[in-house]
């Protein structure tokens, strides 16, 4: 164990405005400055975009993900290759993700026990056997710069095996703190509970209490309503200890963005922008667009007229459109330029909002216009 | 017809070394120094990269075909947006293909007679008319910088239709010529014939004798032996004027590259660059490599060392095969833009070589080395 007075803190929190913060990360590889949304790049690359595109976006924290990285190429491997920023030529931060909502939604034939989890490779059907030691010299091989622990994904509405599941969570956390050896990287762990307020409290109270010099809040935005989701923030929210980030993972719609970092979420992650991108979808500050309709085949106007992103500044809704109907690959890259760029700068405008005070303004004034265009999901 | 003296030549010609030659094209979008190789962009779109990433590459004229965006959007449609380079977004020039080649490769139920085609869209069925008048229009309503005649694309091997095709097509330019109105546009004439000595040399002498101020070899590379191609280039290139530029369409294999500027041509477009680079294959001066090969899973080199272009600067040829093996679509844009940059240095090293004098050199070490990798194709 590694955690301790170091000389640079790795959070420093920069300002508040009620339960909105505003912070800074150190890492080995660059600062980033909170609240963030990072896009994934599940198997080492963002879809559809270059690691140069991507930092043209403002993109400053990048996620991949252990479990598929371990099955493919292998973790190893990319050790050898001089790890994950070299082998993806990704020079500022990463941050991968433990694998463990994969291992619980894409493999198959799982079988978990106290000690792990056995499953086979959703790829070539191979027989795979993850424990929270394993994971973590799995992430250490990638060498992240932010690892998480392994936790146990489970279904949200289900008490008896949220309970249960829980209690193997919170062991694994402190197993995944015991494992870890790399001073370089800062390791998460994770807090679960479903939709239980009670569960949510305790796993907040306990996660919080080990050496994790942050702390994310997993199972959320999986299949729960919006309002659970966010009554779940507000009771971890009121555990957590001020001075860790706190980062939600995969949310990522414009909207949940704002209700979370109003809610004190630090760090956001999701394949939303990325995957509708490759859907024809441009996001914008007032709902998505799907250009491939009809209509827009004579619209002159860029995808969104207030947007700085290269897409923006350079075609117009019609071209993007005659890309999809023609099966243009192009539409995707654009797509994917744009919609990153939209929930980057966002952040960035949730946190200028905080540092100044106004971020009830801000996200009353972004909802309504929000909604205005596109009724809220139940 | 607008052909004759103007205040700045169409075409320089700037130095020669035997046959070969280097100039300079001027065009309402910018120079253009030959020899130059342009990539295709069927549909206002090179496939898989941005403008400003082929702008990156290098490349200088984009092609784009008349006969595809006559079917969509529509070249109406595009004169509406703003002509092709508002609509794609692509400030330099552009080179339409007249859709003869399309016409007779792709399109269904074609009718040839003396006036014109009728055929059936090869993307929903409706059936078309095109005549070498409405050629024409279409190409000015796209508004590219450098447009082409309609022609007759036949077998290369068909005596008597090509000798059929061959009336049509001379007849053809000439209705093109006449037809068109637009002083900003230069029409080229192309050169048919298949592999017969005698047709190729009357047409070129046909073409040549009219008003077009550059002149195309068509129906070459669609076949016929090596042997018969540079044979064909040597016959035509025999007879045509020094002072126009000659551009071989649809030719664009480095070694088929250094084989055509040795015999006088200047300009080359083709699908090969980025149509290999979505078959996961890499053009370097010694052959192609395939990187979905598993020897490529642990190498760390670029995919040509002596490359500069922006993936062979920050990318092995380990991380390239993963992506493929992946089925990560950056493979794509990221071979792309490789092998254009590849295809691009070429042509400018070509240039230098003809310039001072030494393009037998360059070209007999290229071909030298080119062959001891890779077996000449038949």
């Amino acid at each position: 164990m590694d955690v301790g007075p170091v000389s640079i803190p790795f959070f420093e929190l920069e300002a508040t405005d009620g339960a909105g913060r505003a912070g800074v990360i150190h890492t080995p590889h660059g600062d980033l400055q909170t609240p963030l949304f990072a896009p994934v790049g599940t198997q080492a690359a963002v879809k559809a975009i270059t690691p140069k595109q991507l930092q043209q976006t403002g993109v400053t924290l990048v996620l991949a993900n252990a479990y598929h990285l371990y099955l493919r190429p292998g973790d190893e491997q990319i050790a050898a290759l001089g790890g994950l920023h070299e082998f993806m030529s990704w020079r500022k931060p990463i941050l991968t993700d433990s694998g463990g909502f994969q291992v619980f939604s894409l493999a198959e034939n799982r079988q978990v026990d106290s000690d792990g989890v056995t499953f086979r490779s959703h790829i070539d059907g191979s027989i795979h056997r993850l424990t929270p030691e394993k994971i973590i010299a799995i992430q250490e091989n990638l060498g992240a710069d932010i690892i998480m622990a392994f936790d146990e994904c489970s279904e949200p509405h289900d008490r008896a095996y949220n309970e249960q599941a829980l209690a193997r969570t919170h062991a694994w956390a402190e197993r995944c703190l015991t494992a870890k050896t790399r001073s370089d990287q800062t390791l998460f762990g994770i807090v679960q509970g479903g939709i239980f307020a009670d569960l949510r409290e305790q796993s907040a109270s306990t996660i919080a209490s080990m050496d994790f010099p942050g702390i994310a809040i997993g199972g959320l935005s999986v299949g729960e309503s919006k309002q659970d989701m966010l009554a779940m923030l507000e009771v971890v929210g009121s555990v957590l200890p001020q001075g860790r980030p706190r980062y939600l993972m995969g949310v990522g719609s414009p909207e949940d963005l704002v209700e979370a970092v109003v809610r004190g979420i630090d760090m956001f992650d999701c394949v939303l922008p990325t995957r509708m991108a490759r859907n024809h979808a441009a996001l914008t500050l007032l709902g998505r667009l799907n250009l491939r309709n009809a209509s827009f085949a004579e619209d002159t106007r860029p995808i969104d007229p207030d947007c700085t992103c290269y897409t923006c500044r350079t075609f117009t809704r019609a071209y993007l459109r005659h890309l999809i109907a023609s099966r243009e690959m192009l539409a995707a890259s654009l797509l994917t330029i744009h919609n990153l760029h939209t929930l980057i700068s966002l952040t960035a405008n949730l946190r200028e909002a905080v540092i100044h005070g106004h971020l009830n303004q801000f996200s009353d004034q972004f909802l309504t216009n929000y909604h205005k265009h596109r009724p809220p999901e139940s």
